[in-house]
């Protein structure tokens, strides 16, 4: 099933699949990384978690007519995947702010973006994943205007179908982020991974944080978090 | 002629004009800052040097049509201007790589942008003017959506113009940041000051730096540069 490793990234571990050369296996570590990796930990079960949860939630897309990468569940820590040339975008939407935005535009916390907002980062470590405007995507990638405009469609699409499925779970969608690469045939496809590690999710009832922020901010148990968001998708389908 | 100091900027002082209540004198300082403010210097003669290129700018682009807050030039360090609703963008149009985009992007110095760059950053000193996209702009001040696609196309416009100008007399325009403002009409208008203190300018025989670079990077004397390219401008004229 598992072939060669083609790549280990701060969240997963990427291997070919033994069946098809155009599939991977993403196998989800325990390794948690914030703030562009300065801030480390591993925690047992996380892979696992993040791995159902994010089958879950492409499972709901597809459902909804949102393709992406994602073919099937392997086991706990596992998922097989269509193979994509990932794109170095960082496609970030903004429902309420929080984190980064409120500090680099001074924007308080919990204000509601009306329209909601959509930003690029370029996916590079080394430069610390930089905010980017739709000239650089141009400039900086293989996109031209149109697929530029799709993805940011296509990312609103999502939310509104993301705003849906957390919603039934009594959880709010603050932001996420999504990654698109392309397939063989070049067209685009979401890809990488839908999980608490890439959503901020907040209780509807406490408006307690369910996401990674509780590791980012040091404000309590990131597995007891992602194991009440893993039973309330479970209870709910 | 001058009446109330209104507000006191890094580069600029601007008085209230006794004249008419919506005109402005800027008059020119000899500051120089860099670095949002974080290096500080202060050059006998600079004021001076940036009120008359800056007239000799705004005329020529009044010349080719592009209308400014400009109105005349009152003496050696201050002009008369039109008083606006400063729109809180640092418009910034790049030619070639130079000075953020180079560190922030990993773009190497001189790799020249086809198409044209324009970037927003957000004017505000105490977020040291952070880097913007459109749906950021569209937030953060009262623009919208048509009158952002015409600030950009009219700092495009002004960029053709200001290549020629400099053309002229040796110099390659490397990048310029622009602000524009509101009249009491609400229509948008050109505004602030387009000198060597917002322009990067090379010098096209040799290369080297003819404007605030030789300040930010400690490379020669500033106002040797700036008495160059004031005397370039009259001889040309
Ligand atoms: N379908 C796919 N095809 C190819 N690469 C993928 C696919 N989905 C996700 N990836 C990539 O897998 C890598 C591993 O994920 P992760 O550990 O999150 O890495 P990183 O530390 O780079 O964010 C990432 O570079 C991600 O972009
Ligand atoms: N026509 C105008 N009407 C009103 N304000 C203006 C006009 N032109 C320039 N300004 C403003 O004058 C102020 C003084 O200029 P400057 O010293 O460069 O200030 P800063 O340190 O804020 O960049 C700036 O805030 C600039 O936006
Ligand atoms: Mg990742
Ligand atoms: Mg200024």
């Amino acid at each position: 099933m598992k072939g060669k490793l083609l790549y280990e990234g701060k969240a997963k571990q990427v291997f070919q699949s033994t069946e098809d050369e155009q599939q991977l296996v993403l196998s989800y570590k325990n390794d948690a990384t914030a703030f562009n990796g300065k801030k480390k930990a591993s925690f047992e079960g996380k892979g696992r978690y993040n791995n159902l949860i994010s089958a879950h939630i492409f499972d709901y897309l597809k459902e909804k007519g949102i393709t992406s990468h994602f073919i099937k569940t392997l086991n706990e820590t596992e998922q097989l995947v269509r193979q994509t040339s990932i794109i170095p975008l960082e496609v970030v939407v903004r429902n309420v702010a929080a984190g980064s935005i409120t500090r680099r535009l001074g924007i308080p916390e919990k204000t509601v973006f009306q329209p909601v907002l959509t930003e690029f980062y370029y996916k590079d470590d080394s430069l610390d994943d930089p905010i980017i405007n739709d000239a650089h995507a141009l400039l900086l990638t293989d996109l031209n205007e149109d697929e530029l405009v799709f993805i940011k469609q296509a990312a609103l699409e999502v939310n509104q179908h993301l705003q849906a499925f957390f919603d039934r779970v009594g959880l709010q969608l603050v932001d996420f982020k999504l990654e698109f690469g392309r397939d063989q045939n070049g067209s685009i496809l979401l890809s990488d991974e839908i999980s608490p590690d890439t959503c901020r999710l907040w209780d509807k009832e406490s408006g307690s944080k369910m996401d990674k922020d509780v590791f980012r901010e040091d404000i309590g148990s990131l597995i007891d978090v992602y194991d009440a968001i893993l039973n309330r998708l479970e209870a709910a389908k």
